[in-house]
């Protein structure tokens, strides 16, 4: 009876249209042609090397996307517990008339040819996210992204700020920033001037958030003043061989100088923290990143309270930092929750951290998933995932155990779901 | 049928009647007048900030009991999946007559009148404290508080010491120290000397327990010799603004004594660890604190390997802490575990704290549940939530995993939610 | 019903007989002789003490052993609770035919008698072997050890070499190496030759893993030159007292140089990560170890790239490092997930761990379980309390919430228990 009610919570859930409040979309490709653009997901490539296939297999060069994708298929037999592989069967299913259990050698040529025949549609985008259930999807886009030659109702522009903060030392980073702007950023006020056009072309284009995903490490404080940066100008800004004591004083001022615009423009600051990158560098693609669990919210202590004005969408990558994430909810106002990022997007993790936030956080302050996905594809299935832990969380904790109606449970799962997107992102 | 188990369970033991072995409730005014008191408990103030209230219009000067609730209620709507509010509700459908769902701007003034009027009932505390199935109380105590006036064999005084350990330095605790013994603390023995008449006083007037919150860096040492702390005495005892390390020194110097004296007197030592004070600064009063995470219970092995005699009840603030506390008190004979705190207690965390807690540390050394209430009327829904999860715990790892019959069963949970309480604090 | 899908899913998995891929057992004595043998395992002591029984109690020179069981009794009534006391009693009702609910100062001299007795019979260790479904134990053998006179078809050798890492400086380690080797460890070079014999012995008699236990605070880098290295070689390799920093080099040299072997002789490198030694040094024997959950595998990173030949099978103390675990084998090819060790050895942590491992590493990277055990009879109440969590994970995430098929499901589960252990160490 409880498996019941929990599927009748998520069929109802369902129905809503939602707005995807973070993907990496390319509103000028977004769909996919062939499997191998939906196999070609860091995922499948990764957990593939990770369960024995070269990455000289999968990245061979020049490599024919049915070859790639037959490929790959080879390792699903070590992967199909995974819950990236229900994805995969969950979207093949739902979309290409898929019907057997797993993909396997002997399916995938019928399956891969299907695929391909229904992506080929004229109107496979919007059939696509028509069929998931999704009308806005939130993009990343590159600070110098023209923003223009895409439907910005449907794409809704997100400015993404790590080049800026951690890479502002390649030159080509100055080089885009210097085209993008017309400014050369060779002093601080510079520097804040033509970050100040970048906010000002992502807003006047329909941007409706700024995002950064940071390392453990990073904790940012205050910056120092103009005279002692542009003192230190060329180890702060210029040269990525710098003291990093120095160079940290340049994030330091870029990422708290985005805060301000932030304020100024009245864009929500996606905070998505806790990232080492390049740890696996004989990974492939995008399958070279992982984390150190040792770090605390406290280290954006000042940030939180130099800017009462500005909200911050949190995500998490270390599990473990969700009761951080749920305690600073708690307190700081302009603090909320944001889904559920990356090695903390599997089941086991999105029910825990879900039962402590719908306990403990205003329920005006959750955003309770993104997809982050690559191509439309991959909607349909994580948001699905997420909302069978929901409707798991909604059934044992708030119907069972607190007695809540159907209707006032699924009311908070359509606010988690969708209304808490369009007051935060203002949407 | 296993949610009956759940509820027969929880029945039996709301049965027994408890000792609360932590609170903060005042024992000159221990139940509330209005429900201005109620709601004035800082998770209301905190949440409804958090949610979005000025922390203007709730702490206005002035401001008399029932416009505060009339615009805290306002707040609840943002504010009814968490549990701190179910709390709220459930203690107003127990003693108010309250039969709604949920406190509106429709209901509430009708409640706030019956509430009054209830709490107006010259045997209140008594009535509030019978149907709550609660008979004694521990109290948080100043380290001057005279320990008059009240019925010491309900209300227990427990010593509570951060002024002494954190805020030495700070020259009101210098005065009221001088006050309330009789002794100047200008060198080491005098402190000494005074800290040992503070144990003299709460010993003789019925103190059972010594209290202290630590910040997560606090890691407890053998304090320096007598001749270096007094030679270093002004920067270690009398100087808020000295050398960190310096003052340290203080802090550990005190800190010990108090343990020293908790061995003479056979007091225990309750730990709260993990507490990081004015995180927010703006927040409303007790909404300001915070935590990191990143702390270990091998701080305190020197503390736990010099006092063997002295038991150590201890609630960790991160639930991340539950592993290494459960493991400490597996192997320390002085390590008790010690409920479920504040950022910890809701019901996701204290089920799964309980889970590991119940399975992995002995029986004679797990305190259940304290209340951590400013006022009586919430002893009864917050043992109660805590009831709900042990019951949950017991039924499932216990009766059904583990096959215990059900007088077996609420043999340990009457331990742990009693006796332990009885036979750690010797009440 | 879905308690019987778990029961049935357990039942065909306890039919899969296993090989244990690490214990402590000693292949010249692998069964117990008396309930003292059993009773004697530290999870006893250290729990009998931890519930107040002094040490001197247990640890009495030259107390016999049936007076030392009926000393441990009398603290079972504290530690009913624990799931270590389930399976001492659990495994007293299959192999010693007890019937009772639990061990009593009432029956247990019956039970001591008749265990006794069967455990007398010439081929007990056969029977107990037969009866648990076990038919190869993984040894920890010292770097010494002759591996003569025993059976290495059933015990397999494990080079254990925390004694070579950390204890290098010893004068009798030194000694022990040269005496296995007929090396005297004089230089850098030297100690690589002797290490290097210690590796052809071990893989000369069938040795099919290398194992380490390490402190949180490890972290291992490529080693210094030789020449740095012999010039500082009394400190690094000679001085238990000195310059920890030189200290390191050392540890780091001897560490790096078994990576290299482990990748010459082709042996996984078992990694057992998290634990401090001597925490509570007034502790019974084997119970003063604790751990300090601040640690991250991102101290391993430079390990795991540099050796992407060698497998490592990592064990975490601290439950919070297992999302780390899954996240680091998810992603290098070379780590895989190794069982639940010791503190983390219980349903509550096992079941959380099996979820998020099952979920998100590649079914042919996960070692299920190891019993980690000194005597035989250990194997059968270990396994059995991990099959239930398995089993109830097979259940839950893949037979209800994905539709598996329960023959599905139970190869899923034959991998993890049996089909990894044999393709990770080639047994």
């Amino acid at each position: 009876m409880s498996e019941q009610l929990v599927q009748r919570l998520c069929d109802e859930l369902t129905k809503l249209v939602l707005v995807d409040p973070h993907t990496h979309i390319n509103p000028h490709s977004p769909a996919s042609k062939t499997l191998a653009d939906i196999m070609g997901y860091h995922y499948y490539t990764e957990l593939a090397h990770s369960a024995g296939m070269p990455k000289s297999q999968i990245e061979e060069r020049g490599l024919d996307p049915k070859t790639k994708v037959g490929r790959l298929v080879e390792s699903l037999v070590h992967l199909d517990n995974t819950v990236q592989v229900s994805w995969l069967v969950e979207l093949c299913r739902k979309f290409f008339g898929f019907n057997d259990e797993r993909i396997t050698t002997s399916n995938w040529e019928t399956l891969y040819d299907k695929a391909a025949a229904k992506m080929a549609e004229p109107d496979w985008e919007d059939q696509c996210l028509q069929q998931s259930g999704i009308e806005r999807v939130f993009l990343t886009n590159d600070f110098d992204d023209p923003l223009s030659g895409f439907n910005s109702q449907r794409y809704i522009p997100c400015l993404r700020t790590d080049d800026l903060v951690f890479h502002f030392t390649n030159p080509t980073v100055h080089t885009r920033l210097a085209k993008a702007t017309g400014i050369e950023p060779t002093t601080v006020e510079q520097i804040r001037i033509a970050i100040g056009k970048l906010f000002e072309h992502f807003s006047r284009n329909g941007a409706k958030a700024c995002a950064i995903s940071l390392p453990p490490s990073f904790a940012p404080r205050p910056p120092a003043t103009a005279a002692e940066l542009n003192q230190k100008f060329a180890a702060a800004f210029m040269q990525a061989d710098a003291d990093p004591d120095v160079r940290r004083l340049g994030q330091e001022f870029v990422f708290w100088t985005i805060a301000e615009f932030c304020a100024d423009y009245k864009l929500p600051f996606d905070l998505m923290i806790g990232v080492n990158r390049r740890v696996y560098p004989e990974g492939v693609y995008q399958g070279q990143d992982l984390f150190d669990q040792r770090v605390s919210l406290i280290q954006y202590k000042d940030l939180f309270n130099a800017f009462p004005q500005v909200t911050f969408p949190i995500s998490v990558l270390a599990q473990i930092s969700n009761q951080e994430l749920v305690s600073y909810s708690w307190i700081f106002p302009n603090v909320v929750t944001n889904a559920h990022w990356w090695y903390s997007n599997i089941p086991a993790y999105i029910e825990l951290d879900t039962k402590a936030r719908l306990q403990a956080v205003p329920r005006n302050k959750q955003i309770g998933y993104y997809s982050d996905m690559y191509k439309l594809e991959f909607a349909w299935p994580k948001f699905s995932m997420y909302r069978q832990c929901l409707a798991r969380v909604l059934a044992t904790d708030f119907v069972i155990a607190r007695k809540w109606s159907e209707n006032d449970v699924l009311d908070l799962g359509r606010q988690v779901l969708r209304g808490n997107v369009e007051s935060i992102f203002r949407v």
